[in-house]
C-alpha cells in the first residue's frame, strides 16, 4: 500500500508537540517522507486536514484472554475475587476460548488507538494466530508459575512458542517469558526463568511490587523488597516490563538501570483492587522510563488507553496536589514511545518519524473533544474518546478505516465470546455438579 | 409519542439490579407502563433486545458555557490558569458565545447519556434557550459575585431570570441562583441571595470546601471552615447544589441535613485542578446523598459522566485501600437518582418507574464494553463508552437516535464554536493590543 496523508497534523511524541500542515507518505509498511503540505506526490491521497495522525498507543500489560471475565465479579477484595470467582472458571477456559477472548480485547484496543500490546497469559500459540488474523502487533509473554510442580513444562512450552510464533505475520508478533509474580514463582523457578530469557530475546515480563501484601509478604519471607528480591535472583541481567510497580521505593529508583527496568502503570486496575497508586512522577524524575498499560478486563474493565492516559494525567495532579505533575505530553510518551522502549521496539514504533513503521492512529478532529481546535495533546490526554479514532494502520496496512475493523468482523467476535462463555459456565457447573456428587 | 420497547432490559437504580424481558411504554412524555415481555400493545415497536434502558444521567455541576476554554490552558496552577489564561478571554464573551458554548456541551452530555444538567455561568436565558432547542432538561444557575460592586444587579438579573425562563420548553428549564464561592461573594451578598432563594424555589448553587486554600482563608478569615461559615449565614435554610465538598469534614457531614444539603463529586476536574479526592463513602456512610457531575470543560475536558462514573468508582477503591468501597450500584445512583435528588426533581427523573418522565439512555449492548453480557450495572460504571449511547429520549422524546441528534445539527454546533473561538480570540488580541497603545 502506498498512501500519502495530505495536509494534515501529527503529534512529534518526543519533542512533545504537534507539526501542521504536513504531507506524510506511508509506503511498504513503513513511513517513507514527511514534508509540507501539498508537496508529495504519486501515491492514493488521503485528505488530511480534519485528521491528527498519533503514534499507535504501546499497551505495555494486559491480559487479553480475561475479557470473558469484564464485569463478572467487581467490587471485591482480590482475594475473593481470585479463588472464588476469576480461578475457577480461568481452569476450564480451552484454547479456542483464549483465541476469541484475545480476539475481543485486541479489537477493543485497535478501536481505541492501540496498535501494540505486551499481553500475558497461556496458550499463546493461539493469541499469536489471533494476532496475526487481526493484524495487531504484539510482545507475547508466557505467564510462568511452578506451584502446581510444572513449571519445566511451561519453560520448555515457551521455548516452543519462540521457534513457532516468534516473528509470525511479518515480525507482528514477538515472544518472551514472564515470571507471573514472586509470589506465585519459586526463587529456583525466577532464576531458571532469567536464564531462558538470556537465551532467548533479554527481555522479561512480570508482575512487581503490585500491592501491600505482597511488600509485607518480601519483607517476612526474603527480609527485602520485591524488586531487591528479584535483583538478588539476577534480574538486573536482562530487559524487564514490570507492570504495577505501585509501591516501589526510592532506594530501588536508583538501584535499577533506566535501560533496562521499565515500569508499566496500570492505574485503573490498580485503583480497582485497591492496590494503591504508583508514583509515576517521582519515577520520572529519577529517569526511568514508565510505560502504560491497561491490564485485564477483570480488572479494569476495558482495553481504552485513551481512558488510561486520562487517569494516569489526572491521578498524578491529584495525588500531589501538584496541578503541573505529569503533564499531557508526558502522559503522550508513556502511551506511545515508552511502551516501545519498554519492548525494545522503539527503534521501529513509538513515534511517527522517517524509517519508523507506519503504526498510526488517525484520530478525527471534526469531534466534539477536538472542538475548538485548542491544544491537541491535552485533548488526547484529558477530552478524547475513543469514537474519535477514526482510522489505524499497523505496518502500513489499515486495520481500522472509518471505524470499521478491516480484517475481522466485530460482531462475529462478539458472538463468539458471548457462545464461548456461556459453555465455558455450563462446563464449569457441570464439573461442579460431578465434584459434588463425588 | 407513543412507543414500546419490547422485550427489553433497564436498571432499576433504587434498587440497585437489572430487571429483564420487559416492555417499557412511553405515552405522553412520561413512563406509562412497564410489564412482562410481548405484553403491550398499541403503539409504535422498537425492539429493545440489545438495549439497556437507563435513567438519562444528571449531570449536577458543570459550567456548559466554558466548552471554548477545552484544552485551552491545562497542566497549570488555579492561580495562573484564572488570572491569565481565563479570566482574559471569560471577559470577551458575548451572549452567544455562550448560547453556541453551552449547545455544544450539551450535545457532548447527551451523546454519553446526560438528560439533565446543573449549570453554573452567566448570560443563563441563552443557555435556556440552548436547552430547549436541543430538548434538554437542565437547572439554570446564574453565577453571582459582588466583588466588582454589581452583585444587586446580578440578583435582579435572577429574578427576571426566573420570570422569563423558568419552566420554559414544557418545564424542560428551571432557574436558580448561584452564589460562586465564598472567596468571591461577601457575607452579606451570600445572605441575599439566600433570601432571594428563598423567595424563589428555595435551592441554591454553589462552590463548597473545593480546595486547601479556601480551607486555608477560611480559617484564617472567619476562624471555622466555609460550610460552618455558610451555615452560620443562613445556608441551613435552603436546599445546597453543593459542588466539590473535596475538604469537607466529618463534623460537617453531622451537621448539615441529608435531605437538604447534596454535595457533588468532581473526580476530574478535583484532580486536574489538583484539589484533592473527596471522602465520598464517607459521606454516604454518613447517610448523604452524594451527586456527581462534570464541571466545566476547562477543567475535566469534557461532559462524559459515563468518565466521572468510571473514575469515581476506581478512586474510592485505590485511596481507601478497600475494594468493597462505593460499589457500581452506588456510582450508578450517583449518576442518576442521586442527581435528581440534589435538584429537587427525584419525584419526576432520576429512575426508571412507571408515572416518572421518560429522561433514558439506551445502551447499545451489542458492544465491546458489554460482552459478554454480565454484571451490566458493573458494565455501565466501569467498561462502557459514550459510543455505546444508541438513543436518548427527554420527556420521552428522542434527542439522540442511532446516534443522530436530532433537534440539531452536531457539525453546525462544532463549526460555529470553531469560528465564535477564533472571533473570541480576535477580540482579545485586538483589545490587548489597544490597551497596550493606552
Amino acid at each position: 500500500m502506498h498512501i500519502i496523508f495530505q495536509d494534515t497534523q501529527y503529534v512529534d511524541v518526543v519533542a512533545g508537540e504537534v507539526l501542521y500542515h504536513k504531507d506524510i507518505e506511508i509506503k511498504d509498511g513503513k513511513i517513507a517522507a514527511i514534508a509540507g503540505a501539498h508537496t508529495l506526490k504519486g501515491a492514493e491521497i488521503i485528505d488530511g486536514r480534519d485528521l491528527l495522525l498519533v503514534p499507535g498507543f504501546v499497551n505495555a500489560h494486559t491480559h487479553l484472554g480475561m475479557s470473558y471475565f469484564r464485569n463478572y465479579a467487581d467490587d471485591m477484595d482480590l482475594n475473593t475475587w481470585l479463588t472464588k470467582a476469576i480461578w475457577p472458571l480461568e481452569a476450564h477456559l480451552t484454547r479456542d476460548d483464549i483465541y476469541w477472548a484475545s480476539m475481543l480485547s485486541m479489537a477493543e484496543g485497535i478501536l481505541s488507538g492501540t496498535t501494540t500490546f505486551c499481553d500475558m497469559y497461556y496458550h499463546m500459540d493461539m493469541v499469536a494466530q489471533a494476532a496475526v488474523a487481526i493484524g495487531m502487533r504484539g510482545l507475547l509473554t508466557r505467564g510462568l508459575t511452578d506451584s502446581d510442580g510444572q513449571g519445566d513444562e511451561k519453560l520448555e512450552e515457551v521455548r516452543m512458542l519462540y521457534i513457532n510464533s516468534h516473528g509470525l505475520g511479518d515480525d507482528l508478533v514477538e515472544v518472551a517469558p514472564a515470571p507471573h509474580a514472586i509470589y506465585t514463582c519459586s526463587g529456583d523457578y525466577i532464576k531458571d526463568i532469567i536464564r531462558l530469557t538470556g537465551e532467548l530475546d533479554g527481555v522479561l515480563h512480570t508482575h512487581l511490587s503490585e500491592s501491600k501484601k505482597e511488600m509485607e509478604d518480601a519483607e517476612a519471607l526474603y527480609g527485602t523488597t520485591p524488586i531487591r528480591y528479584m535483583w538478588n535472583l539476577g534480574l538486573d541481567q536482562v530487559r524487564t516490563i514490570a507492570a504495577h510497580c505501585v509501591h516501589m521505593t526510592e532506594e530501588e529508583m536508583d538501584l535499577v538501570d533506566p535501560e533496562k527496568f521499565f515500569p508499566v502503570h496500570n492505574p485503573s486496575s490498580n485503583l480497582k483492587l485497591a492496590s494503591g497508586i504508583a508514583p509515576v512522577q517521582k519515577m520520572m524524575d529519577k529517569g526511568l522510563t514508565v510505560a502504560l498499560g491497561t491490564d485485564g478486563d477483570s480488572s479494569n474493565n476495558n482495553q481504552n488507553m485513551l481512558e488510561e492516559m486520562h487517569l494516569a494525567g489526572l491521578l498524578a495532579k491529584g495525588v500531589s496536589y501538584d496541578p503541573e505533575a505529569l503533564k499531557a505530553e508526558d502522559v503522550l510518551r508513556m502511551a506511545t514511545i515508552n511502551g516501545a522502549k519498554a519492548l525494545g521496539r522503539d527503534f521501529e514504533i513509538g513515534s511517527i518519524e522517517v524509517g519508523k513503521l507506519a503504526d498510526i492512529s488517525c484520530f478525527n478532529l471534526n469531534s466534539p473533544s477536538f472542538t475548538p481546535r485548542n491544544n491537541l495533546i491535552s485533548a488526547l490526554c484529558y477530552s478524547a474518546q475513543a469514537e474519535d479514532v477514526k482510522h489505524v494502520l499497523i505496518g502500513g496496512k489499515f486495520v481500522l478505516k472509518d471505524r470499521k475493523l478491516i480484517r475481522v468482523d466485530l460482531d462475529d467476535i462478539r458472538e463468539e465470546v458471548e457462545r464461548k462463555f456461556q459453555q465455558l459456565i455450563d462446563r464449569k457447573e457441570l464439573s461442579d455438579a460431578i465434584n459434588g456428587d463425588l
